[in-house]
């Protein structure tokens, strides 16, 4: 996690930084820090807890000095701290390190500088770094970076300074993400592009192994081997206006709100009454007579779109598949070669569990599609066929708008494959055609029922535990409403394939504890009815979801969201608003920080 | 679920049919009744609550006469209570009813008959069989049974009293367990073995559809069609001690502490110094060269077994498996053809889902094999082949040995499926042989440190929550403890793969949450390290379970359980047994019934 900028050029650069972090806040919010350079001398001030503290701080004895370095923290070595917090310096402050990713071998590095005489301040991975860089500085920050880099195992993405090279910000990237923005007589560094977006639109993305030499008017990249590289500019076209909250209270509602345009967009030029035409990858009919088992590697929410697709695939393309958390499938031995097909689902791009599933799968052959919503991310940049989801930046760390276009593109995607392969009819297109053109409705007529999902929660948010069960797709979107509820409103809720209950998890539920039952699908209607009666029969207060045609469940359950009728394949993309719903309003109703859920980080660049 | 008795003879019916009812109540105790006809006439008692409350209710005013039906309650459709209690009777106490499964049509019966009149006393879809009984009936119970099965949908087994036919017991078995015990003029029914075994070790196997028509002096068995069949009589030599408490305080302790036994009976004659031997199922290498993949289906605690296999089944012999809840895999269209194996696991036999799956399955030309405990079981008899578990009979609702027993039957698979096709090379063999021969004394050895989990638990019983966390077969371990602790002491406790905690769930841990963190793999123990250090920087209770060689994690966490050094994979089956003893103690320290959790029955037979 954690969120790097950096700045060099003729302003100050304590508000350019401070900028730049508020940009960078959904990548951790644990603590925050600058360093700048003046006169030969490193000035730091670091703070724990939200980036406002820092900035408290900062008005009071703000930092001078037009070179300088910032982060925002997500903890991972150490409680978040003071001194835990990041930059960190050399004993003699003559180094300064901001730091995103994990030293593996830290633990090792520490004892050999411990018994060299240097003396750490923090529990942190970091601080290693600066020591180890203070220890071996040659007068050279570069060579000296080059040497210590051998030494380093692990992930990391550094902006460092130097008080013997006062004129020069040096940064490096391995396994965590950085971007360098190109200025005029001012350069940039930072995690993601939204915190440069205000200064420049051109931009840099580094390649692993890359280091940068910034001063004020140039930019050196090198290589791996430390070969000069001519880097292409990558120039972006983004409204930074889309990052804003737009007058919603949090960015989760904004984004949620955005849905049915992101679904549009997601759909736009991809869907026409003929079928499915998806210019932008090159899978071939012919490739597809070559893949005979596909895997879906993904984390978090992006994993439950891949439950979906591999729904969609098996259903209509009519292919074996395997979904997977990407945190499980890379320390596995998977069954693969080139006859696999590996789609990898990424909201941010930068996953790194995710990213190591397509370095695993490329070297065994397999040919590797990225679903992401980051154009220029490392996995668009390392799979062979990129489908985005076109849903706009997404800076609530609750996942909305980016799942619902997943989905969409899974759909989209199967529905490519079964035409590719001849294993599905032309009717069957037109059907999930005309469904998937109508889901951004849908989804609008979902977001209007909000006030009915915030009466249902402020009528019930003093609650521990709740339960979701459904069946088939139901099960995939009760999996994400639970983990929506979990992460932002704390309670413990948990998902089940409704046919498992009485196999165990029906011994948790209690006089007045709340069920959810997604039942929109006609094949298993009347099981998930029996299941609602076993629950009801232990004294569950059950909430029901059911399209239109099913609304008599009224009378066997204690409160109804009745969704329009639809075609049964699409009801995930809809579904799963009223329990983003669910989960935003108990969330506000608890008091939560909605977009910025203790604990959690918008994108897990660290494994 | 549900348990059902039946005697005809020349003894009191009561005592038989209690007796009988002692030994069912692991598959049910919401309630209990029995009926016996005196004198033309149907006498029925019936209790909410365990058979206790019967047992002390005919102490009282006893029931006289020689032929009789009892029944132990699972409730799915109407609450448990006196009224909804089995037997059910017509209005005019000419029939009485004890059934196990579900009229899935019930609602649509249930208003014809209330259209002609029948009144309605209570809320199950078992009253509806006494009704229409007693609409149809014609002077014959067989005649009118066969046209009442005409009508009904759904499963079930039915034990069936009328007054106008006081000398016979009419019985018939569809998707529900059925057995008919032969005795010297008396007869018996019941819903399995250990009912009758103090009376009987001579039983017909009921197949689906079969009607039996008993007196003292004799038994008819009718199939689908009516025409009567020549059953075989199938000779239990199971020993009824088996089926004791055996000096402890909970079957599921006993269950427990057999484990070691248990797996020296899986192992036995399958295991040799050159690889493995299953003479009781007839895979062979011809037969394996036109498997391509693998299905293995199942439900609660054996699907995790399943998850395992998965593991074992793609490590060893490179075959693609797919693992699915049966309830999710019944009402797809699975990818299923002549080249798929199916395997399913189940500790009964009768896992109403599974058996569907099997069906299901079997229609599209895959081959079947079993893994389960109970011989001559439902399950045991659709497949093509079966594996034994050899666990003897499993009483408590958690499952124990019957999981250690699947997971070590899944090994001898994969074994056995590499050895068939060549995957497995003999070192590996040999290594996995030795280590699977070492799985007894580490499993006694597990059973051993109990006073130090019993220690933990007794500390920190107080908890409304625990999460596990886990890698590779680490995880499927931390999903059956969790399993084990809900089921048994009602804490909302919840297994994740380690690396997807970050991706959300990490947001429910906070100051004192206990995490229980299972490191036994050597290929994943620093990312676990890692994982530890963020959970406990955000303030939880750590326990770890490794092996010997990483007690010095101790100083990272706040406890740890040593397991001895052992193989990697054959770590699931000694480290689960710390996870069930953690979940035994956890509840005996909060005061629950072991044996018999609420809401739970043992064994499930309807869907």
């Amino acid at each position: 996690m954690c969120g790097i900028v950096g700045y060099i050029g003729d302003k100050q650069a304590q508000e350019i930084l401070m900028d730049g972090l508020s940009k960078l806040e959904y990548r951790g919010y644990d603590s925050a820090g600058i360093a700048t350079l003046e006169n030969g001398k490193i000035l730091v001030k670091k703070k724990k807890g939200r980036l406002q503290n820092l900035s408290d701080c900062l008005e009071l004895t703000p930092l001078n000095g037009k070179i300088g370095i910032g982060h925002t923290r997500w903890a991972t070595h150490g409680i978040p701290s003071n001194v835990n917090s990041h930059p960190h310096c050399s004993l003699n402050n003559q180094i300064a390190v901001v730091h995103n990713g994990i030293i593996e071998n830290y633990m090792d590095l520490k004892e050999e500088l411990l018994a060299l005489g240097h003396l750490f301040a923090s529990d942190t991975d970091t601080e290693v770094i600066a020591h180890l860089l203070c220890e071996l500085y040659n007068g050279d920050m570069v060579e000296t970076l080059q040497t210590a880099m051998k030494k380093m195992k692990g992930s990391y993405a550094l902006g460092i300074l130097c008080s013997d090279e006062p004129e020069k910000i040096v940064v490096v990237r391995k396994d965590s993400p950085l971007i360098v923005g190109l200025g005029s007589g001012e350069n940039f560094i930072a995690s993601d592009i939204p915190a440069i977006l205000k200064y420049t639109r051109e931009v840099y993305l580094l390649d692993n192994g890359e280091i940068a030499i910034l001063t004020k008017d140039t930019i050196v990249v090198l290589d791996a081997n430390g070969e000069p590289v001519d880097k292409a500019v990558f120039h972006v076209d983004w409204d930074p206006g889309d990052a804003e909250k737009g007058g919603y209270d949090h960015f989760m509602m904004k984004e949620m709100t955005e849905q049915p345009k992101a679904m549009v967009d997601t759909l736009a030029g991809r869907l026409n009454t003929d079928g499915i035409r998806l210019d932008d990858i090159n899978l071939d009919a012919e490739t597809m007579k070559n893949i005979n088992r596909i895997h879906i590697v993904a984390c978090g929410t992006a994993y439950h779109a891949g439950m979906v697709g591999k729904f969609y695939f098996e259903k209509f393309a009519r292919i074996a598949v395997e979904t997977e958390a990407a945190s499980e499938y890379r320390y596995k031995d998977p069954i693969l070669d080139k006859k696999t097909l590996l789609i990898v689902v990424s909201q941010s791009g930068e996953t790194a569990d995710t990213l190591a599933a397509i370095r695993l799968a490329k070297e065994k052959g397999a040919r590797v599609l990225a679903v992401t919503n980051v154009v220029g991310s490392s996995i668009a940049r390392e799979a062979d066929d990129v489908l985005y989801t076109n849903a706009g930046p997404e800076i609530a760390v609750a996942s909305t708008k980016a799942y619902l276009t997943q989905v969409g593109c899974m759909l989209v995607l199967a529905m490519h494959l079964g035409q590719l392969n001849g294993e599905i009819i032309s009717e069957e297109m037109k059907r999930l055609g005309h469904a998937l053109l109508n889901t951004p409705e849908l989804v609008q007529k979902a977001m209007e029922s909000k006030e009915a999902v915030k009466t249902f929660a402020y009528q019930h948010f003093n609650i521990n535990d709740l339960f979701f069960i459904g069946r088939g797709l139901d099960f995939y979107t009760c999996l994400e409403g639970s983990l929506k509820l979990k992460e932002i409103s704390y309670i413990h809720s948990e998902a089940y394939a409704a046919g498992e209950l009485k196999h165990g998890p029906i011994a948790l539920i209690d006089d007045g504890t709340i069920v959810v039952a997604v039942c929109t699908q006609e094949k298993v209607f009347e099981k998930m009815l029996s299941n609602i009666k076993e629950v009801k029969a232990r004294g569950a207060f059950v909430l029901a979801i059911v399209q239109e045609a099913h609304k008599g469940i009224a009378s066997e359950v204690d409160e109804v969201f009745v969704i329009p009728n639809m075609d049964d394949d699409i009801t995930p993309i809809p579904t799963v608003v009223y329990l983003q719903l669910l989960a935003y309003y108990l969330a506000v109703a608890r008091g939560c920080d909605v977009d910025k859920p203790k604990n959690l980080a918008k994108s897990v660049t660290v494994e």
